[in-house]
């Protein structure tokens, strides 16, 4: 493959998004289709991203109180029609195992779509006292959702993700822990992923199936559009009742404990891909690049070279750091550095030792700089953490200049058309004016935000009723 | 719950080993059964063993340069078939999707019991050329086996384990990584887990179905009865030739390259159980305990206790330690430390404080130390080091001294039928003859070592015939 190749083969992002997206996706090795319609393989640079993923949140989650079980991957169909919203909710979109070990299943096994019927079963089973509470576990693992088209990371009919699961004794302990958890994802995001997201609740039309309350972070990409990325619920007692989970609290009686439940998917790659690349490939946030540093040798094969980079290699052993010494040409291995958005490469030649010196390039910037090799560490340290905080800066920037208010429908409709972007808007609360919302722009009710919610009117910028919510709208992944 | 029940629910190993088991399983709350038949949930205490062995493991594979991938979780049936023995050896037991998303699907797709069909039909896409090998790629998954009688961690319809699938271009290549996996399975048992192994190769009747080599990790339980513990298969080009995976070699000419496979599953918290549990409950090498340090407060309202045992925690950070200032008594908090295996426990009350002194005690041989608090540091270190070392010499102690030679059947028979352990006894080579032993004993051949093989006679333990191999047979969970 020539470096040109390797170059053209990406479509621009202005020309055509959607492509754009797949071309990175493809070019950066990150996944590859199966022979199973809908399912992805994650190749070893996407799951690597998976892993960084984990390992971040894990220890913020753990830092919490938060414990990791494992549950089954089945649920059998009477369990699942438990809690009718629930079932309502995910039934439509599920797969069925009906055959095991050549013969027919007695009753229908459901492939987990998510797993509150599984927890609250347990649940039912290890929470007697309100000593035993609160639990807070958490899984990681795939879920299967029916979806009749997909897109690589962005919708597939399995993912990977986590799936936090909470009891309570308290309403006030369930709340705290929704927003404790959505924090933990906001934060996550804003200094891991470098990736700002707009806190809220959701409406009761987009909360999830069985919640009495669903919190939301939005993240905005390159094109505008919203991406979901990670959501917090509040049960209430709702699963409690119809699972039968109860406790005898301190006053000696029955009651049904609060819960909770959040998680976090997969998607993130596909945020970060629209969030941080440009035209020439992925481009990643340091604390999350399965390689922080690429050193890339010029004229390999002069000696001492190879050495200089070996060198140079150990002594930022702390960092993600790898040594590209293979016999292909460095302008193709400088193109698989920006394809692949390693935050920074090294280049060390002949004349570079000779000067004592090394060049070092920035992938978000494209920045060259001309440095001593004895200075190399903590320059590098150093610069890792500025394109850390200089990205999430760009994003952040993006984000808070693609905002509108609109305060007419008139205006509502020509933003959404003309600005990518999302929308602030007033809202009278009523299902009926989003449903009409989305028939005309194909915009939908992103969150209710946390901040920033002074109203702007008093009229809903729909129907034109009192306005009971500011809500931020957007066409969304 | 009083102490008393935490410890009286034990039954003693000696009485009824398989009671023991199910016991520690329950009572260290490690797993609990679900609503599906044969699939369990890994409760917070065992699930946090595999995290362990996960973390340990998969360090000692990137060492290797193993990449992590996520392969899908269905496989349509279409491709399983294209192997026949190894779909002869996997769709007796697999379950079937046969709905999803309301409706019947065109193919049937099993729930990946092994994903070898996947990553062949992977490498069949990606592989073109030398220059693309080796791949050595591996991933950490659930896979579904639909057996008809379960035991936790050792046998059900649901496991967790790590798959590793390799690609290389010459069969040489293909056999040394075959021989290296298992090498890092047996350090890694040996090291992480204090547990000693037999290496060696399967007979053809024990071999994975569809390889030319399979080569096994054992490991003796307490009982005497031998836990397959990891395994290495040789695919040779079979798989390849099935799934039409070719590369352009050096010669410039098409060739099949060569494969392997590996993996290692939650079987292993069985054997920890069995290897290392007595009857207080488990026992955990340091390694690999989730909670290696437990400080008990005793008196813990008297003013300076509590600040006592966590200014020690605070000096012992570095290690996974926890101050169980619960108000449960001293004694639950012994039984518990005794149940749940956490290596060391350290006795911190007013009298102690007054002293400068602490009480550190072993889980393994419950001896008991005064030591002085500013010395806590390094002797718990220093301690936990022998503690792991002294598991692993009692455990191999218990390994050789239970292996036992045969010469004639007679004595195979009795040595089987009397001695908890292996035997080791000449075989011919002729699969009549494991029957034979099998249907006569219940042992099977376990392996044929790759050390201490010399024959111990020239014939067959159950023929006569002229012996071929030196096996060791035994019986097996």
């Amino acid at each position: 493959m020539s470096d040109k190749k390797m170059v053209e083969s990406i479509t621009s992002m202005d020309e055509d998004f959607a492509q754009w997206y797949t071309d990175i996706v493809k070019r950066a090795e990150l996944m590859d289709y199966s022979s199973v319609k809908g399912c992805m393989i994650f190749l070893p640079a996407g799951y690597a991203l998976w892993e960084n993923i984990q390992s971040l949140l894990d220890k913020r989650f753990k830092a919490t109180g938060v414990e990791n079980v494992y549950m089954p991957l089945f649920i059998p169909e009477s369990l699942l029609q438990k809690e009718k919203d629930h079932v309502e909710g995910f039934a439509p979109e599920v797969a069925w195992v009906t055959e095991g070990g050549q013969e027919k299943l007695e009753e229908r096994l459901c492939v987990r779509p998510t797993s509150e019927t599984l927890f609250c079963d347990l649940y039912s089973n290890i929470v007697h006292s309100y000593r035993d509470l609160p639990k807070v576990f958490n899984q990681w693992c795939s879920v299967v959702r029916w979806e009749k088209t997909t897109r690589p990371f962005l919708r597939s009919r399995e993912f990977l993700w986590q799936e936090g699961h909470t009891v309570h004794e308290t309403a006030e302990e369930a709340e705290e822990r929704t927003v404790q958890m959505l924090n933990v994802y906001a934060d996550f995001l804003r200094e891991d992923l470098a990736i700002p997201t707009i806190k809220g609740q959701k409406t009761e039309k987009e909360r999830f199936a069985g919640a009495v309350a669903t919190y939301t972070i939005e993240a905005m990409m390159h094109d505008g559009k919203a991406l979901q990325s990670g959501t917090s619920h509040n049960f209430g007692d709702g699963f409690a009742k119809a699972y039968g989970i109860e406790f005898t609290g301190r006053d000696n009686k029955l009651h049904n404990p609060h819960q909770t439940s959040w998680g976090l998917s997969t998607r993130l790659i596909g945020a970060l891909i629209m969030v941080h690349g440009d035209n020439e490939g992925l481009v990643l946030p340091p604390h999350i690049a399965p390689t922080q540093v690429v050193i890339v040798p010029i004229q390999q094969k002069k000696e001492g070279v190879l050495d200089a980079c070996r060198g140079l290699a150990d002594r930022l052993s702390d960092l993600r750091v790898k040594v590209d010494d293979t016999d292909r040409s460095p302008g193709f291995k400088f193109a698989e550095q920006e394809m692949r958005g390693f935050p920074l490469r090294i280049e060390i030649g002949p004349r570079d030792i000779e000067n004592g010196e090394c060049v070092v390039v920035r992938r978000d910037t494209h920045e060259k700089t001309t440095i001593k090799l004895d200075q190399a560490e903590s320059y590098v340290k150093e610069l890792l953490g500025r394109i850390q905080q200089d990205m999430y800066d760009r994003a952040k920037k993006h984000l808070d200049s693609s905002i509108y208010d609109a305060k007419s429908y008139d205006e509502f409709k020509t933003l959404i058309d003309e600005k990518p972007g999302f929308v602030r808007a007033m809202w009278c609360g009523e299902q009926d004016c989003e449903d009409q919302i989305k028939a005309d722009t194909t915009a939908t009710s992103r969150c209710m935000p946390f901040e920033n919610n002074e109203p702007i009117s008093d009229k809903c910028v729909c129907c034109g009723k009192p306005a009971k919510h500011l809500v931020i709208w957007g066409k969304a992944y």
